[in-house]
């Protein structure tokens, strides 16, 4: 394995009734929450009310942000930092999915500096050296955000949605109760878990292919996400099945798997761009990029595809050359997410193809896994996903 | 997946040169430095010369407890402590193995309080409420202490050895360079792959079976260290063997893989009375244990041995009853460990028959992973390892 460094101080608290633990940390921390959440889901399904009256019990008093849409946006946490300095927030409760939570990850940084937030961390990546604590209640298991540094951000007036990370802004703790997903409309389900099998991906299909632990854990991990999600879709109150792939997507990205890997990330570079643009659910337009992404860049990583194809995919080598096993692979893949309700092209999703040069010259390119991409390479891609 | 809580704080730099972070860290801490190490084989490596030059350069006043054995002993905890409470101690530094590591944690817990460390922690198990702060070393991948917050200590005028864990307990970083694994004998390579696999044993042969990661991950980590260890067998110095050798080590006990479930450990305490009794490596013991505690509970959840048969071990159910299949998987373990040179039965580390029953007598009994063991059943298990 090569160099890495693992730090995650997060604490889970995972399970039924994990909401019981709220008091405790609530105890541990100053008087003044922000609680920030999305639509209005929570206080439809009672968890509103529920953590209210805790931090009541608590002596806690309440401010509130609430409206965090999905791909969250500047403004939201803008309206956030602005609470904070004014009331002197000592701890943000973050009550929902990854939308949420990446948006309390830009107040909490935000909070602590006289910088322009969106300018220093998210655009400049300068260095966050303090951030109001974040605590976590999760609602829709999908972007791993609960258990990690990491936060993208989108100010649509640029179409630009991109991410930061830092140290600070892993959450001090984070309660995950599986129950609290039996109410997700069946999109967000599977969503979700193509977002948990795509951040697998970014990170298997890396170099070095040294046959390191993080390797064969991503293999069971994308395995557990498989065996697991027809049941969840088939009866969404099967706590099995939920609790499964909740912890899955936290797993997926809590660094773990990340370890000795250099990851790739330019399909969530190129999905970003997508949504930053049309402002197209996360999951799906993963589920449009990353068969293509594969297909394309399958000759710089040839052997990893074909152990993807016949280990966890189950494609039966025989009579078939390596390209043919990994396509084989791939196919899988895609017919996967076809299965569960995915799109997997731009069309269903209403991205027209004469908008791809324009989208693929918005992508950050990172440096890439095993190989580079261009803009050129993205238009291909994208071009292959129509 | 059952409800859990997971947390673990501790900093891992990991490989080639990862000692290069030991400045770092030193400078986060206060002047006076516990170096703590066994018995001379850092000083013949030359880490000793490595580490105290770079405690020089960060300024940092040395005090030292050495010598520390395998299966470390109450008398060097004591001795640890009264320099610790002496000299203001500010970091305990550990380097070395699981036993260096371990007799470290109970000095941090010992110094910070008046009561007896042996009687409070590790007897009565009082809570642990401040430590001094501990930094590792690793140079022997096997017990996972290094990323973990227990550790066993042994009172060997009672013949007892006995765990103490706490959250005080976690190392506040941990530097693991594969490297430093170069120059070790070959037998505890064979021990510290033993005690790895053992650790993942301990966790996925216990209730429940919901299918969750956690089991999904230990078949993993079992597999990556039996496709790791006859390569470091065979060449000392291949790196990429070495690596995933000592991550599957970290990993095995750092608390994810017992995430959501019950966890047996009775292999464990068996183990540790025989070596409070006689002073064999504890991977020695483990490897004759267990699998004969395998053999004596599989009918207590004959899937999960079926499972692990199969899909870890590669055993072709045709033809055969559950109960068959079972049986090779276990017969599969034996034949691994005797393979890689550990000893399968207790004639061949000299324990006689005759003094099974005082050593099951003293077995420190857990309520079990899926069924509780009496001790006339501990007796069974070993009088089957004869």
């Amino acid at each position: 394995m090569q160099a890495f460094t693992f730090y995650n101080p997060t604490k889970v608290y995972f399970g039924k009734n994990a909401i019981d633990n709220l008091a405790k940390e609530l105890n541990n921390c100053g008087k003044n929450i922000l609680l920030a959440y999305g639509g209005g889901s929570i206080i439809r399904s009672g968890l509103y009310d529920t953590v209210t009256a805790i931090c009541a019990r608590c002596g806690k008093t309440v401010y509130e942000v609430s409206g965090i849409m999905p791909n969250p946006r500047t403004e939201k946490v803008y309206e956030g930092i602005e609470i904070c300095k004014k009331r002197d927030i000592d701890l943000i409760l973050a009550v929902g999915g990854g939308s949420v939570i990446d948006c309390c990850k830009g107040i909490a940084a935000g909070a602590k500096t006289e910088r322009d937030f969106w300018q220093a961390f998210y655009r400049n990546k300068e260095e966050c050296l303090a951030a109001t604590p974040i605590g976590v209640i999760l609602t829709l298991p999908a972007t791993g955000s609960e258990m990690n540094s990491g936060s993208v951000v989108t100010k649509w007036d640029e179409n630009l949605k991109t991410d930061y990370t830092s140290d600070c802004l892993y959450p001090r703790f984070a309660i995950l109760d599986p129950t609290y997903t039996y109410t997700l409309p069946r999109n967000q389900i599977v969503y979700g878990a193509v977002d948990t099998l795509a951040h697998i991906f970014e990170q298997y299909f890396s170099a070095p292919d040294d046959g390191n632990p993080s390797d064969y854990i991503s293999e069971a991990l994308i395995e557990n996400v498989r065996d697991n999600v027809g049941k969840a879709l088939e009866n969404p109150e099967d706590y099995d099945a939920r609790s499964n792939i909740m912890w899955d997507s936290t797993m997926a990205l809590n660094r773990i798997i990340g370890c000795g890997k250099n990851q790739d990330w330019n399909s969530h570079m190129i999905e970003h761009s997508l949504s930053g643009f049309y402002d197209i659910p996360h999951g799906a337009g993963l589920a449009i990029v990353f068969p293509n992404w594969m297909r394309y860049v399958r000759g710089n990583c040839l052997k990893r595809f074909v152990r993807f194809a016949v280990k966890v995919w189950g494609v039966d080598p025989a009579g078939k050359t390596d390209d043919e096993i990994a396509l084989a692979g791939i196919q899988a893949v895609q017919d996967y997410f076809a299965s569960i309700g995915a799109p997997t092209t731009l069309t269903e999703v209403g991205i027209p193809a004469e908008r791809i040069p324009e989208i693929a010259a918005k992508v950050e390119l990172t440096p890439g896994g095993y190989a580079p991409l261009t803009v050129d390479d993205v238009i291909k891609i994208l071009q292959a996903a129509v």
